[in-house]
């Protein structure tokens, strides 16, 4: 049975169970035939769809149907920029590159500098601008097409970002924030306030369509939010209120949360050892493998007679994730390690083998995105 | 004895206790020691000092003796622009260019066109922008200084505004902001938020010093707010905060309320024959004078030998704010209305003469005031 578990924006804990967050958040589960037709429109497969790592959606039939019909789309997604970037936060920005691939359109990326200022107590708006600066080194990384990309830091972008944040906010009453994201008397105005700034980027492909056109444009471009399901609160907000301002409901598509290397729950920045970060050495990244909580048994003789549980087992989860994109190489590892064939040092190995070079390779692309900073950045 | 009376950002209602409201409010009234020291200062009299128009301040004295010892201060205020301007709103902003004149000193003003679209249901962004446009040009021909005249309307100048305001938000609960505001939970977080864009001027002075000064500036530039009591709320929260910011608390002087032609209360926008607009024509002012609820009696007999009562007569009020400057011709003036040898249609001609004369005056200013605006628009 499942533990009791927390979603929110703003924390993530206990034992997950996302079937049942599919019915209290009132999502829609992603099927067979989504993953069929967006790797068709791809032309080429992804893992973490064939995975169910998303999986879970809000529209996503419409947007499918309206970018086949030859309409401009848009993605968004974001990050709140609080510290460094670590393999979790990689994982929906890879899928966001897929798609954008696939559907060869603008991607809106924000970074919520405002957003971590206000909840958090220990930042100043100068760390946070400091984190929005390095973390889009990340972003870039990821190999986004920066002629297709836009990255709005919210204090710098906040002149686009705020004739819209109005509209919104005036439609959201206090009562329904506190509904939908437990604010309390103690909260501060800034945080009841920032959910609006982030339907912003939601609705700015539309508004800058119609500003194009002049007063009498009524075009829509669809938009996709790819990002982890804690963040569907916002957009549930926001997409009730685009309707009433004449813009179509942002689309969602949700991923589950990347797995924490100490075991349940998701990765944490406040956790050092819970989390590789994307500018970890390669002898912190073996140390936190190292570390790992595995699926293993006290002796390697139990190991060997019981086998391990990859269900459980950080190491594997990391491997399904990401880092063993070959199905078959994974299926058969997986079930090498149930047989008890695989020991948990030689399974650390090859995650840590898999995680080193993908880093070194990441990092060199960290560096080399300083060249389009300027160019990306709103 | 006094009827119930509400005064709040948003509503004043009833017919208002002025020395209740220091003593609800908090703040200090204004003595006779501060007339002559700002008259001295200014080297002029002011009239709207003299006969209390301005009654009630907060910090006065810090202020006086910081200019005094040559420092750098500021003064700021503002205006919601809903709508045209009418003579009540243009009193505080005589009385802040006679300060602006006296101090020498910067003046920031700020037009919340993002307050105006969030408060009022009937009103888009589009209108609150052009109404920010249009008041704009009746601000100038008060004939502030436009080289040391910054107007700021919200939308326009967020980006500024943006960083200071979640300073302040940040450090501002709601169960504090209801408690100064009176929000319910149908109140819409935007709303909730503005006081904190509202807040955000009274900090820039200092602020932009310290951006001069570089990271260890510790500039402190002390702030003046000349205003309506009404909004003091607003700066009772801003000076809480700046505090904790490490700004210095923004000093304010408060007037009463410009009376209503149509008896008690303030001017209203909302009630047409209430007020005189700045682009009102001669022929609907002497309509609106004409119409005025006045001390008078029932008949002509009666009035002459009862006499009026100039207290509640909305024409001797208006000569008493602002329209008769000379001392000896007000009490003259008053007397005679108290006497009975001064009837209403007499006195409201010579009201109505004034008004038709001031405006054509500031109708010709307003026009000339278009070749300013590009260069006071922040």
């Amino acid at each position: 049975m499942a533990k009791d578990f927390v979603v929110t924006p703003w924390e993530v804990s206990g034992d997950i169970d996302y079937e049942k967050l599919i019915r209290d958040f009132g999502t829609q589960p992603l099927s067979q035939k989504h993953t069929e037709l967006i790797e068709k429109l791809a032309g080429r497969k992804n893992h973490m769809l064939d995975r169910k790592i998303f999986f879970s959606h809000r529209d996503l039939d419409w947007f499918l149907a309206e970018y086949q019909k030859h309409k401009q789309v848009a993605l968004y997604t974001g990050r709140g920029p609080s510290g460094p970037v670590h393999l979790g936060h990689l994982m929906p920005w890879f899928f966001t590159k897929y798609l954008q691939d696939a559907f060869k359109c603008p991607l809106y990326f924000q970074m919520t500098d405002d957003e971590k200022f206000l909840f958090k107590d220990s930042l100043s708006q100068k760390d946070t601008l400091n984190w929005s600066m390095e973390n889009s080194l990340d972003v870039m990384a990821v190999g986004f097409d920066p002629a297709r990309t836009k990255i709005f830091i919210d204090t710098k972008s906040i002149a686009k970002l705020y004739p819209l944040a109005l509209e919104v906010s005036k439609r959201v009453t206090y009562s329904t924030a506190k509904a939908v994201f437990g604010y309390k008397d103690s909260s501060n105005i800034g945080e009841i306030f920032f959910t609006s700034v982030q339907s912003a980027p939601a609705l700015l492909p539309s508004a800058e369509a119609r500003q194009k056109k002049g007063a009498k444009g009524d075009e829509i471009v669809p938009v996709l939010i790819p990002c982890a399901i804690d963040q569907d609160p916002h957009f549930r907000v926001t997409r009730d209120v685009a309707q009433k301002l004449g813009f179509p409901k942002p689309a969602e598509i949700h991923s589950t949360f990347f797995p924490s290397l100490a075991g349940s729950g998701k990765m944490s920045a406040s956790d050092p050892l819970s989390a590789i970060y994307t500018t970890d050495s390669e002898e912190v990244i073996r140390k936190k493998v190292g570390r790992a909580f595995t699926g293993g048994r006290p002796t390697v003789a139990e190991q060997r007679k019981l086998g391990g549980n990859p269900e459980i087992c950080s190491v594997c989860q990391y491997l399904k994730f990401f880092f063993e994109p070959d199905d078959r190489k994974l299926e058969e590892r997986l079930r090498a390690y149930k047989n008890g064939e695989i020991l948990d040092g030689e399974n650390k190995a090859y995650l840590a083998d898999k995680i080193v070079d993908f880093l070194a390779e990441h990092q060199k692309r960290r560096e080399q995105a300083r060249k389009v900073l300027d160019k990306v950045i709103d």
